[in-house]
């Protein structure tokens, strides 16, 4: 009852796993609140995410259009994805680029890594810096079932688009904040 | 097969409800790629979020240190919370400014609306600058279940913590970015 309480970690008592799908599993955790107080909530268990600002010039970035699930729509994003199992973030960040943009890093430069929703998921990401790109002379068979839009556009109208809320993706917003620095 | 592919939207054939929790619904969508082919994919529906960045002064700002379930960790995080049932996110943004932080704020700017994880959950949230703050000076009584505590610091500093990787929570970061300009 102090007026300036001091947060306390909570004791988590079980944790019991109500389904597991392809991209995530769900989890309900019994916690001891400080008060001593029983609680259950749900969280989301996802594997880890790897995000990517390619510089293809001084001022230029590589952007993809996908179509997201989630919300619905196409959105243009940061190349991403998640982190298969037995990968390091970097060979994930490395193999995700070159998926996505058919375009190889000389040099890949880790930024910083962030919880996605810490309050209800275990989801992270990584963002890298990726330079020096070059075409991927080997690119993989074209697989039917890609649907993604390559898209080269300058940093200040990447930033312009966040700007009117048409990039709203918020790893890109993020990630295009964080790089702002490498780019003329 | 062209060299520069077009992105098509993919068509949801249905949407079936697999889990219905306290804060969050899991739901299995079957799409139709644009191959023809079928395919089945979890997403997480979510409630609207709202993030405040407190101003208490030209160089400071209020955080607030909460115990995160998805990752179990003690977080330094803006002020944030979920859209009730009925309110706008406006007001919301309001509430949970009071009740995490006992500030009300005399003004209340919209910064931006982004999606949290488009790929795999409906979750938005709406980013707002609170200024001109004032103690409230009837708070609701104190809750044995809050566990929750504010922390003042300067601007400056708290952008020190993203550099050094001690603020890690997405909103936060982006919300500090998004509200740079503001500060001195």
């Amino acid at each position: 009852m102090s007026s300036m309480p001091k947060v306390k970690r909570e004791k988590i008592l079980k944790s019991e796993t109500l389904f597991k799908g392809k991209n995530l599993n769900l989890h309900r955790l019994t916690v001891e609140l400080p008060s001593g107080k029983l609680f259950e909530d749900e969280i989301i268990e996802r594997p880890s995410e790897v995000a990517i600002i390619p510089q293809i010039s001084r001022n230029e970035i590589i952007l993809t259009k996908q179509f997201r699930r989630g919300v619905g729509e196409i959105l243009l994003e940061l190349p991403s994805g998640k982190v298969k199992r037995g990968e390091t973030i970097l060979t994930a960040a490395r193999r995700e680029l070159e998926e996505e943009t058919k375009y190889k890093a000389k040099k890949l430069e880790k930024l910083t890594e962030t919880l996605v929703a810490p309050s209800w998921s275990t989801s992270k990401c990584t963002f890298f810096l990726a330079r020096e790109l070059i075409v991927d002379s080997h690119p993989r068979p074209h697989d039917p079932d890609e649907n993604i839009e390559v898209v080269r556009l300058t940093f200040k109208k990447a930033l312009a688009k966040v700007a009117s809320g048409k990039i709203k993706d918020t790893k890109t917003v993020l990630g295009l904040l964080l790089a702002k620095r490498f780019f003329a």
